[in-house]
């Protein structure tokens, strides 16, 4: 253990300080969200902890180059967040938003709340203000380096040996270590040896949606303010395809076009002039297409995104190297939960490192078994929503649903969470109980409103409220009965 | 088109003959089952046909090397084999099997039919005599040319290229073609090229098993013949790991076990020495034992196998290339489908070919639409299958389904076909759909017999049993649309 400069955590610290653990290096290979919270959460914990990171810092150079998609923050992240001590600051850098404003296509809107409760919002972030401060937080730790522009190009699993490319002198140089976190994104490099190095049976799968993503601007206003509500996430829901838009400190508002790659009415291949592009948003979004001076320049100059989801196992070799956050699990943006989930992977791994420091193995393997289904199920939700985000203007259903759950969680704050409200609030609620959970009750009302089994009126009293909110969790109970019966067929 | 020296299918020859198509040549990479099947059929159909296959000709060859996986056909496998003309040269190698034939540990056993109807069983076959027979039709034509010991090593996918390794002379050389099929299996280089050149978004998954299986041998008896039951699937299911049996035309049995690698409280790691694996086998398959003399070298010769699953899309690239068989979807092998569905490619790609012909990216493109769900479907069945196997004789709840459906199946052979039916008997219900409905049903079942409101008796008269079935599948329907209702959540 080397010295620490401060420690914002001091139990932590002074567990860590009288540990056995004889691990004298550990490598991060990463410095995005999920390796910078985890580098910082290790060093604090007193590990000699290095950090490699591809691109250059992007506190001195930007490179987000219309590749960010807007994040969201919630609780899930926040719990991550104050265990390393960085929640205040973080915080201090949100724009929160109480509910969605969807936007018609006569330019009406209609505001949707997150949850019938009270205090229950999330936050806009900057990718890059956020990784900022994280990386500033690591850089007062002196057993915590980070160097930048090093590209990691192979990693030799028995030797537990990185190569890394500088980028700046255009020479390798090799890096062991004790112990390697791979936390380099979607298309990260220890995931890849994994699955080519075939040194065991790796279980992989890459799934991408036919719709990608590209991102436009609606500036600020000529005094700085926001043009449009901040205090909204926006959206353009139209079924085939989505925009949405989330406020900037700095007053402006990343656009996010969710549209097919080449299949549908319209595609992102068949929008290859400036008429065509005008031309749809003149139909589909008006309102926006107003608000966006430069769309064609920035159509033409910001990429077109996948969108895709990764799931993996193991994500772990022989005590020696694990991967973390998108490189084990990237997910589609739909539930604003990819990078909850995680920072949620810092805080669950770092609970396990409590009981069995020192070793390696069993942390690892304890990890995975108790974060895999909650990784898949987030997976899951995260393709699933997009349906509902896109439709939700459209489908009565959906809307009598919503304004249910709302009633129930403001009438009953104690007695009901929505599926949303679950994943998104509910830090102690793993994403795969808020799943299963979850369906079950939209299946439940779904099909009791279908079926007129029970009053949507929005002016039921309590006593009529409650009594549809006991049908709706007898209906819950009953469908997660039938399914725990039927799935003793297949474990 | 060049000379068809005979065609057993004289209507389609015809029609070929006369078709507009301008494809010159076809190049069809692997003479596995379904390659020859496809190279048969588009060799029936006139076009030029080159087939490469990797490994030597396995009718000179013994290629099997305790790796085969004994084979079941039914009637998918059956009504693509009849359309190329061979069904009767394929019913002659066959060993019917009317059922299963469950061992218990004491050696006790128990047969569980395979339908309540007449007339539906499975059959052993062996994969060599039917690969062989398959081979041998194909050199029938003159239009069909199978090159052996020709390994795919690389494919260009925009010059439709492919280059091969010869394994006699290990030269190289490359072919081009107006048209690929890559029916080279579970390991598929046309796969493979998909992935690594990305050339588009492929979406890709491989799951493996926490199990394995390895091969045994019961020899035939001294007079030739078999030393137990050829009429019958043998099961030895003991939850955490099964064992089973299929008969050969030799009078020998090819003998699976499947066992996890290294978990649960025996495993292929820890039976490392001959006294371990027959103190295992002693303590559960005492009967089994006693019928393998060569146990313990066929144990250490015969390879630990991985039991993986392989989904991906698109199959296709640019109407010049298109994956089949287990290369586009290959499955574990506890529903006995894999071939059945490979060879089922190559019945519904024909009939698409019919009404498209000379226009393979509409081919291609309406191939994969119908049949990828489908294929998705047979990948879930054969995983989920397995523990339903496994556990058969230990879950009370099970047997009275299974009886319960027997039942239904003797009295109203026209009304109730079980999912294990629909799946394997009944090659106009889709997989995907045999899923869907057979999972309602099963749920219903299980549901129905937990909540005890149904009789499950084997003493009800034909009026009780009727009203028991209709029961269930008003139940079944409720779950139906219940499950249409929550899903257009997600659509």
């Amino acid at each position: 253990m080397t010295d620490i400069k401060e420690n914002n955590n001091s139990d932590k610290n002074l567990s860590s300080l009288e540990n056995s653990d004889s691990t004298k290096d550990i490598l991060v290979i990463g410095a995005g969200l999920c390796g910078s919270l985890l580098a910082l959460r290790l060093a604090q914990r007193g590990y000699n902890v290095n950090v490699y990171e591809s691109r250059p810092d992007l506190r001195v150079t930007d490179i987000s180059a219309g590749r960010s998609i807007n994040l969201a923050l919630s609780d899930r992240g926040f719990r991550a967040l104050r265990l390393a001590g960085v929640e205040d600051k973080a915080r201090a850098i949100c724009i929160p938003m109480k509910g969605r404003l969807m936007h018609d296509i006569e330019g009406r809107t209609f505001a949707s709340k997150y949850s019938g409760r009270d205090g229950e919002y999330i936050n806009s972030i900057s990718r890059g203000d956020l990784n900022g401060m994280l990386l500033t937080e690591a850089d007062r730790f002196e057993n915590l380096n980070i160097h930048f522009n090093k590209e990691c190009t192979n990693i030799d699993l028995d030797t537990n040996t990185v190569t890394f490319k500088d980028r700046n002198t255009n020479t390798s140089f090799n890096i062991s270590s004790d112990v390697i976190f791979g936390t380099d994104g979607a298309g990260s490099e220890l995931r890849k040896s994994y699955f080519l190095q075939r040194k065991f049976l790796f279980s992989f799968s890459q799934n991408f949606l036919t719709h990608g993503y590209k991102e436009l601007e609606i500036p600020a206003a000529a005094d700085g303010t926001h043009q449009i509500s901040k205090d909204y996430l926006h959206i353009w829901p139209r079924g085939e395809y989505m925009l949405i838009a989330l406020a900037n400190l700095d007053g402006s508002f990343t656009v996010t076009l969710f549209l097919g790659h080449e299949e549908g009415t319209y595609h992102f291949k068949g929008l290859d002039t400036e008429d065509k592009i005008k031309a749809f948003f003149q139909e589909q979004f008006p309102d926006a297409l107003a608000l966006i001076p430069n769309i064609a320049e920035e159509f033409a100059n910001n990429p077109t995104g996948p969108l895709g989801t990764i799931k993996c196992s193991p994500w772990h070799y022989k005590g020696q190297t694990l991967i973390l956050g998108d490189a084990a699990h990237a997910v589609v943006p739909f539930y604003g939960q990819g990078m909850n989930a995680s920072f949620e992977d810092v805080a669950v791994l770092d609970g396990i490192i409590d009981k069995h420091e020192g070793d390696w193995e069993t942390i690892f393997k304890t990890y995975e078994h108790v974060r895999k289904a909650n990784a898949d199920a987030i997976g899951e939700l995260a393709e699933e929503n997009y349906y509902e985000m896109r439709d939700h203007v459209a489908n009565p259903i959906f809307k009598k649903k919503r304004q249910l759950e709302m009633q129930f969680e403001k009438a009953f704050p104690n007695a009901y969470f929505s599926k949303y409200s679950m994943v998104t609030f509910n830090e102690n609620i793993g994403y795969f109980e808020a799943m299963t959970r979850g369906r079950a009750q939209d299946k439940a009302i779904l099909n009791m409103i279908t079926d007129n089994a029970i009053s949507t009126t929005i002016d039921m009293t309590k006593e009529q409220l409650k009594d549809v909110l006991h049908q709706v969790l007898e209906k819950t109970n009953d469908i997660l009965d039938d399914d725990k019966i039927a799935k003793t067929m297949h474990h």
